[in-house]
């Protein structure tokens, strides 16, 4: 079972891919997809779209994760990560792949075992859980999180 | 100048494709992409994505435009509303398109002459300018509308 965690963002999409055999969970790869501020919006969700498109036919997974969505008390904040999101669930619905929406709380919980770990908990775990992976970055870091809580929260798939 | 309106919805997005040479306007088509309610979201935005990259390849518009997001009271509803608007703008992206943003406010008085106007004062004054089209519905009618008050909107592209 190969699954894609997602964490979608306007600025800076994370993505991880992981392999999960029972409880074994080994990392197979992980990166970010960047966009420019001054890029025009469409083409910024386009190069996201497109980002994760390639990973996903390079990697192939079985399904994919995502954090379910904050709201942001800033509207214009929630719009631009709501766009951004919907442009990377269009990458993956058009793979055919199923998305598990996890609560940010539970993915914390099932990577470092209490729900209000913070972000350097968070990654100090990924070390232990993903020895040897090299973490493109923070936002790849919270996408191989919610791979792994995926894992963990939806055995059955 | 080939211009695609557009009305991002998830449940239905409507789609309009206009001709503007200099004051004169003509219809080339307009339709609607739905998307059941009971269908996974990332399903139903990679329908959308599919049906509007479908429309730009068949039209092969010079640009694209839409309203500006309508921020809704409702959190849930901006957030399904703004992830169809992330898979519609990602599809124009891909395809190199600009799209021209415009305030509802504008779209109404370009059409109508008056910024209050209803949707019922849009749709008749559609019949007029755009004579013989038959308008798939109201969410064509709205795209169809950005399409023609971005002709009289945006004139210097």
């Amino acid at each position: 079972m190969i699954i894609l965690g997602l964490d979608p963002s306007l600025s800076c999409t994370g993505w991880g891919v992981i392999r999960a055999e029972g409880s074994r969970i080994t990392h197979l790869a992980n990166g970010q997809v960047p966009t420019g501020p001054n890029q025009p919006m469409a083409e910024r969700l386009a190069l996201l779209q497109a980002g994760v498109a390639s990973v996903i036919a390079e990697y192939t997974p079985d399904r994919a994760a995502a954090e379910e969505v904050f709201v942001n008390k800033n509207p214009q904040s929630t719009l631009k990560l709501a766009q951004a999101r919907g442009a990377v669930l269009a990458a993956c619905g058009a793979a055919g792949l199923q998305v598990n929406e996890h609560a940010a709380r539970l993915v914390k919980k099932a990577v470092v075992g209490t729900g209000g770990a913070d972000k350097h908990q968070v990654q100090a775990m990924l070390k232990v859980l993903l020895p040897g992976a090299a973490i493109a970055g923070a936002d790849a870091a919270d996408a191989l999180a919610v791979a792994i809580a995926d894992a963990h929260l939806s055995p059955r798939y």
